[in-house]
C-alpha cells in the first residue's frame, strides 16, 4: 500500500510519500516514491506514485528518457502540459502491459501527483489517474492525495488553507497526515520524504528523509498525541450525571455539553434541554 | 453510507452513529441507526447498524418480536449469545433475501455493532458481520466501527485507552471521530445519536440527539478545529531556511526540525545534519 500527498499554498508546494510496497506481485518492500526533474532556475517537478511499482517504475523510466534527452517534461510550456506528458507515457505503458495483467485479473493501475512550476507560472499540483487524465488541485481544495488516503485526510480537511497555511505549517500538517495513515495502516510505512518548495525557488533544496525511528519524527508525533489529549480535556465536556428513569418515551435530553473552559459564556449550554422529563430508552 | 462506533472502557460505554442513509435501493433519506433492548436492572443492549437499511430493519423487526415475547435478547446468558442472537437472525434474512439480491447484483450487506451488559458481565461491545460471525472488542482495541470507518479512526488510534479513558473523555471523542466522517464523507449526516453507559446501569439513561446546527456540536467543533491549528503551530517546526543548491547527490538534509517550543532541551534538533554539504536534486 501506500499514501502519498501534496499540498499548494500561495507560498508554494510540500509534497511527502511512505516507502512501503507489498501489494500484488510486488517483489520489492521499499521503494522510494518522490522522483524529481530539475532544470534549476525554470523548472521542477516533483512526482510521488502509487499503485504498481512495476507500471510505476516503467512510466518513471521513460519520463527520465524523454526529460535527458531533452523532450518531454523538459519542454512541457506548462504544468498541465507537463501532467499530459505524464498521461501520455500512463497509456503508452498501458498499451504495452494492460492486457497481459488483465488476463491475468490484475489492474492496471497507477496513479500520480505532480507537483512543481516552470517559469511564468505559479506552482501548482496535479493528480494524473491511471486513464492518464490530470485533475488539479484548486485555492478551495489545496491538497491531493494518493494510495492509501483516507485515514489521513481530515486533519488536511481541519486545517489547511491555500491563503493562510504557511510552508512551516504545511508541512507539519503533512507530517501528521502521514502519521495518522501509518498508525491506522501497517502497510503504509517509513521511511518517509518530506519536500518543501517555496514560489520562486526552482530547485529542489529542501528534502529530508524520516527513518521509522527518526528522533524528530518520534517527537513530532508524541508531542501530537500530548496535544490531542489536552485538547480533548480542555473541549466542552458530556456531562454524564444520572438522570431518573422517569418514563418510557425513547431520546431523552440526558446529556448536556458543560463547558469546562470558563473563558466563554456557555450557561446556555448548561440548562438542562426542554425537552423533559429525561425519560429512559426500554424495549418491549 | 453510515458511520457507527462503540468505544469499550473500564467505566463503560459510549456509542454514536450517524442519520444519513441513500445507497443502493435505500427510499429513505434520514433513519435512526441506534435500537435499544432493556430490562432495567437486569440487561441493556445498544445495537446500531450499516448496510443496507432493508436488511437491517427486518433483522431488528425480528429481533425485537422476540425480545418482546421474552426470548431471543431477552434470556441471553451473556452478551457474547447476544451477539449469537443476533447472528442467527442475520442468517436468518440471509436465507429470505440474499439469493434474489444477489440475481440483480445486490451484496447481501448489514453490520451489526451491540454494546451493552447482562447482570453478572461486565460492559462489552461486539461487532457482527454480514455472515453472522461475532468480533469482541478488547482491552488492547477498545474501539469498534461500522460502515465509513477510516476517516474518523485516527483520532481513536491516538487516544482512546481502556483503563485510563473516562465515559465523559470517550463521549468526545466518539463526537469528534463522528465529525470528522461527517466533514470528509458528506454521505455520512446528522443527526448524530449518541450514548453513554456506565458499569451496573442496567438502563439507557444518557442520550442526545444532534441535529445539523446543534450549538454544542458546533460549538465542539470549532474548539476543536481552533485547538488543532493551535497545536500544529506549538509542534516542533519544520525549518525552511534556503540553503545554497551544491552538488548533484540526490537527498539533502536540509530541513531540521526547529523547535518552537522552549521548554524542552532540544539543540540536537536544530543542528544542521551531518549529511554534507546540502545538495541539490536534479533530474539528469
Amino acid at each position: 500500500m501506500t499514501y502519498c500527498l501534496g499540498i499548494v499554498t500561495k507560498h508554494g508546494l510540500v509534497m511527502a510519500s511512505d516507502s512501503r510496497t507489498n501489494a500484488g506481485y510486488d517483489q520489492i518492500n521499499l521503494t522510494r516514491k518522490m522522483h524529481t526533474f530539475v532544470h534549476p532556475g525554470e523548472r521542477v517537478f516533483v512526482i510521488l506514485t502509487s499503485g504498481s511499482l512495476s507500471l510505476s517504475q516503467s512510466i518513471l523510466t521513460l519520463l527520465r528518457r524523454d526529460f535527458d534527452a531533452g523532450r518531454g517534461l523538459a519542454t512541457a510550456p506548462s504544468l498541465y502540459d507537463a501532467a499530459r506528458v505524464i498521461g501520455d507515457q500512463i497509456r503508452r505503458v498501458s498499451d504495452l502491459d494492460r492486457e497481459a495483467l488483465e488476463r491475468d485479473k490484475y489492474n492496471f493501475n497507477c496513479n500520480f501527483l505532480l507537483g512543481g512550476q516552470i517559469k511564468g507560472e505559479a506552482p501548482n499540483l496535479v493528480l494524473i489517474y491511471p486513464q492518464g487524465n490530470p485533475l488539479q488541485a484548486t485555492q478551495d481544495s489545496p491538497y491531493l492525495q494518493i494510495g492509501e488516503t483516507k485515514y489521513g485526510r481530515p486533519i488536511l480537511d481541519r486545517g489547511i488553507k491555500y491563503d493562510r497555511t504557511t510552508l512551516e505549517e504545511a508541512a507539519k500538517y503533512a507530517l501528521l497526515s502521514m502519521d495518522s495513515t501509518m498508525k491506522s495502516n501497517v502497510t503504509v510505512g517509513p521511511p518517509v520524504d518530506l519536500m518543501a518548495y517555496s514560489d520562486g525557488e526552482f530547485d529542489v533544496t529542501r528534502h529530508r528523509r524520516f527513518t521509522e525511528d527518526d528522533p524528530d519524527l518520534t517527537k513530532i508525533r508524541v508531542r501530537w498525541e500530548q496535544a490531542l489529549r489536552q485538547a480533548i480535556l480542555r473541549l466542552p465536556n458530556v456531562s454524564l450525571s444520572h438522570r431518573p428513569n422517569a418514563g418510557p418515551q425513547p431520546q431523552p435530553e440526558t446529556i448536556q455539553l458543560v463547558d469546562t473552559t470558563p473563558a466563554e459564556p456557555v450557561a446556555d449550554a448548561t440548562v438542562p434541554s426542554s425537552v423533559a422529563p429525561p425519560a429512559a430508552v426500554r424495549g418491549g
